[in-house]
């Protein structure tokens, strides 16, 4: 059955590769599943047609056959749960990489997305200046306690997994602010993620609808 | 094998059921698993032997035998792919119930969390009053498609899942900001959650510690 995904016509970050279909592409070319990218204008996430595969009309979604499903996290771990190659074997390695998916999105990305959302949303606004050494001590509190976990290993637990896949994807999205590089055993954890041959392969594929 | 979960040795919300170990404890009571609390300081929190559990110093974790777990969504799935009673049977039911996982915990929780963080802890900065608005729309503008996606159903997809116990314990938090009210389908959506026996049983158990 053929995979069809969506992704923006046109990213906001111009082929930066840190709208959210880079993780799905990503973890597509981890597991070695051809796939089809149906293209969304901005004004069609919010029409009526797009709303019914995705509730809150945002990129990407997934469908195969009967089954359609929307929100990254979900759709990574549908791949990683039915082809080889993003979860161990053993039952309670594979319990902890799904750990680390959730960590990604429900710890450490929430305070990376309120640092992207006071830097351009609110950047106009009155309280940007006095307020952002709050936000950003918030991701570097969070950042610290990722690296002293990792250590010296090259991923969170044991072999590549679908949870290095999500961790490295959400703290991409902190490069621009240049925190990352505080942390050099992260800024090195993310580099190998993207060196691996399955991301550049993603990274170009968004890069050739948005360069 | 025991099951062993950590909790707050005084919860900050004095017993009103917000803290995490609360979504666990429903979990364990819907799937029908006893389990023990091993209560924990503030201070213990941050301690060597807690962030061997918890990299992030937070509560709460899982022990079973050989296996260590935290992240409340790592745990709760954890649960419901072991135990029967909180995924569905049919594979593309069960993607779709995982989803809403991910849905409550990476694009409800997040301007949910945001708000609670205005509220709390930037309740005395000098732009909390204008910054208010904009972390309320925020809030709305996610429930408000929530709620057209929910319509006049009893749970988000089909029978009872993990997927709303997560996403009911998500939009508890939003109760004492009296945003949940505004839309009825939700708050009515809630309160079916806490009207089911397990959860009753874990708000118990809780309030016990807590009251």
């Amino acid at each position: 059955m053929t995979i069809t995904i969506t992704a923006f016509e046109r990213s906001p970050d111009g082929g930066k590769g840190l709208a959210r279909d880079t993780r799905v592409r990503w973890a597509l070319e981890e597991v070695g599943q051809p796939y089809e990218v149906r293209l969304v204008s901005f004004r069609a996430l919010k029409e009526p047609a797009h709303l019914a595969l995705h509730p809150f009309g945002q990129i990407p979604t997934y469908e195969e056959g009967e089954l359609a499903l929307f929100e990254t996290g979900a759709i990574v771990f549908h791949l990683a749960q039915r082809y080889p190659g993003l979860l161990p074997e053993d039952a309670n390695a594979r319990a902890r990489a799904i750990t680390w998916m959730f960590a990604a999105l429900n710890t450490i990305e929430p305070p990376i997305l309120e640092l992207v959302t006071a830097r351009i949303f609110e950047a106009d606004k009155p309280w940007a200046k006095d307020r952002m050494p709050l936000v950003v001590e918030r991701v570097r509190a969070r950042l610290k306690q990722l690296s002293d976990r990792l250590g010296t290993a090259d991923w969170l637990d044991g072999a590549f997994s679908a949870g290095d896949l999500m961790m490295v994807s959400v703290l991409l999205r902190l490069r621009p602010s240049g925190i990352l590089d505080e942390f050099p055993s992260l800024a090195a954890y993310v580099a190998r993620g993207e060196a691996r041959p399955a991301y550049k392969r993603a990274f170009e594929a968004q890069l050739a609808v948005n360069g």
